[in-house]
């Protein structure tokens, strides 16, 4: 039975990084008899170009009947002044997840040694580094309403966003959250300010209920300012961090950063099934697009993930882990990972290179 | 003329830390013939052990008539568990900013030369660090209404908060930030995320708006989550930063650990008129409570701090922060910034070295 992926390449360095992903998928089908058949789409900026709207109905069609999605990544300067905010490339990406109810976004924050020196941070502080954050992708105050700009009595304006979670929303991403910690070391952060935030007490008390199902699961809460620290301080102290949307938007990159490689990064955002969206955790770098320059490996990384979690190719996924592993031995480097004695190479070369190894 | 100085210990270590800069105060009071008169009073826990409440009128009006306030730190696992979250400590320290007007919070991270080791950062990456985070304190979704915990038609309970500003909460604070960059490197950076939060949309333009006034500040704009990443990437980019409640929240004690010595820095919240409360950065770190070892520099340079922006004496603030550096040349350390071949000293004898040095 044949596999149906959605390739939506998107905005800025996107269409260039996601063409080297379809080059490896294509060889690992052909090599592992997937029995993928991929089909493309426009999202995002690009997809306002031509239709007027940065989620296409004809998009969303293809995206439903999809068993899985690789996304490049949206955005960019040329619609950030776009009148009309609901036609920002941002509300193609947002309608996505939660269209599809893609609650469940893990972001892997892993240091590769071969990139060891990439880290503004000192090697012992993060060698080694594996963390996963567990981001919830469909709640929370970017999609809570009432939201928007009004004006009140005494003329001025004023600006409103709601941060909102019900009990269902909390428990099904804790359940991500224990069932992924159970996967790696038994250890689960909860992140919140429930100190302040009563949106988050809630938040803290369902964790504490869920995490009865998972007596072997040691639950920590932290409050959110201090897992900001706590990341910088010592990032090795975490195993698998759970938080909600706007939280996870923030600590997610910057743990992301603590490796220094966020061009290494891979994303999954699944619904209750495991059908699942896989993008790069960095955005869509306007200011090197059409360069040929950009790092192409964390969509690559995505693919892989794609295979395993959702399509159930863990094989195939582990081949091209262990590819891009093997080119990284061989010095090869984007500009972005790039340092002293290695060898530079273009977004193609990256991808002809994991491809060769593959 | 007499200044009055309401001094509020709070918890944790909050009164160990407090009389050590009591101390240096007492002593700046009569070399310098400030004119201090020192009152003090509860708030926190220690507030609601006795009054039943974390913010007691008395409290109130002792910090309405005071000229300036220094405050040490609240909260602390003992009141965790109150049942009516109105009474938890934190609520005495948002009444305070709130009651007051505290809208400015300056929270400088400086990196003391005699402390660059204690960074979990490369020194090349943070060596020189000197940004200051402007937080607007007494807004956004800390405060905002509705709020609180409700139950739903069919029957399960949902969590909700309010991110709202207006218009001229957003001017004021503003202003604060782009006067401090005037007095500094004239580099303002604003942190919002206007690409998903329309509250931060009117931000970001009433950021614009203001920066008319101050032509020669550079002003520029960045998303939270790229914000988070770029200050453990190469914080050295900033000058000022100013957010709202929340993102400054999480993103100030971020810029403190990249100094590896939160233990060092002070902070305060200011009104329209330059009335302040000065604390240090740090929590009421409730673990080593009692135990004579934490570090009272922040809070002594909170006092200088004081000292200089509300009651308008420079030369004392300093020469506090003058015994303050003498002390780290000499090597005296406590534990929290100790490191091979300094000298390890207690809470008292840290705070007995400043005042010796001044
Ligand atoms: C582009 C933007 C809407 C998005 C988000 O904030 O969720 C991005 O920052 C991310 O983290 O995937
Ligand atoms: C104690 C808490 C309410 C407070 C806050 O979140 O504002 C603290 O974290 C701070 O940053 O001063």
């Amino acid at each position: 039975m044949s596999k149906n992926v959605l390739i939506l390449p998107g905005d800025g360095i996107g269409p260039e990084i996601v063409a080297e992903a379809v080059k490896v998928l294509n060889v690992a089908n052909e090599k592992f008899n997937l029995g993928l058949e991929l089909v493309d789409g426009l999202v995002g900026g690009s997809a306002y170009d031509v239709h007027g709207t940065p989620l296409p109905e004809e998009t969303m069609e293809k995206a439903r009947a999809a068993d899985a999605i690789l996304l490049g990544a949206v955005g960019g300067p040329k619609w950030d002044n776009l009148e009309d905010r609901e036609l920002r490339p941002e509300k193609g990406l947002l309608g996505l997840r939660s269209g599809l109810e893609l609650f469940g976004n893990l972001r892997p924050a892993i240091l590769y040694p071969q990139l060891a020196d990439a880290s503004s941070l000192k090697p012992e502080v993060v060698s080694g580094l594996d963390i996963l954050i567990v981001r919830e992708l469909t709640g929370g105050i970017y999609f809570g309403k009432p939201r928007g700009i009004r004006t009140l009595e005494n003329g001025e304006r004023e600006g409103y966003n709601t941060y909102v979670y019900s009990e269902s929303e909390i428990k099904r991403i804790a359940h991500v959250a224990f069932q992924s910690a159970m996967k790696r070391n038994k250890k689960l952060c909860s992140v919140d300010k429930a100190n302040v935030l009563e949106v988050t007490v809630l938040w803290r008390e369902i964790l504490e209920e869920v995490g009865k199902e998972y007596p072997e699961v040691e639950l920590s809460h932290m409050y959110v300012d201090n897992a900001a620290m706590q990341l910088v301080r010592a990032p090795k102290q975490f195993d698998v961090m759970v938080t909600g949307n706007m939280f996870g938007d923030i600590l997610s990159d910057a743990a992301a950063m603590l490796t220094g490689s966020i061009g290494m990064l891979p994303s999954a955002s699944l619904d209750k099934d495991n059908k699942g969206m896989y993008e790069p955790c960095h955005g869509s770098a306007p200011d090197i697009a059409g360069q040929g320059i950009a790092n192409p490996l964390a969509t690559i990384l995505s693919a892989a993930m794609m295979l395993r979690y959702s399509l159930g190719e863990g094989a195939a996924a582990d081949a091209i882990e262990k590819a891009v592993s093997n080119v990284l031995d061989k010095g090869l480097r984007t500009g972005d990972i790039f340092s002293d004695g290695m060898q530079k190479v273009s977004t193609a070369e990256m991808g002809e290179a994991v491809v060769a190894a593959l």
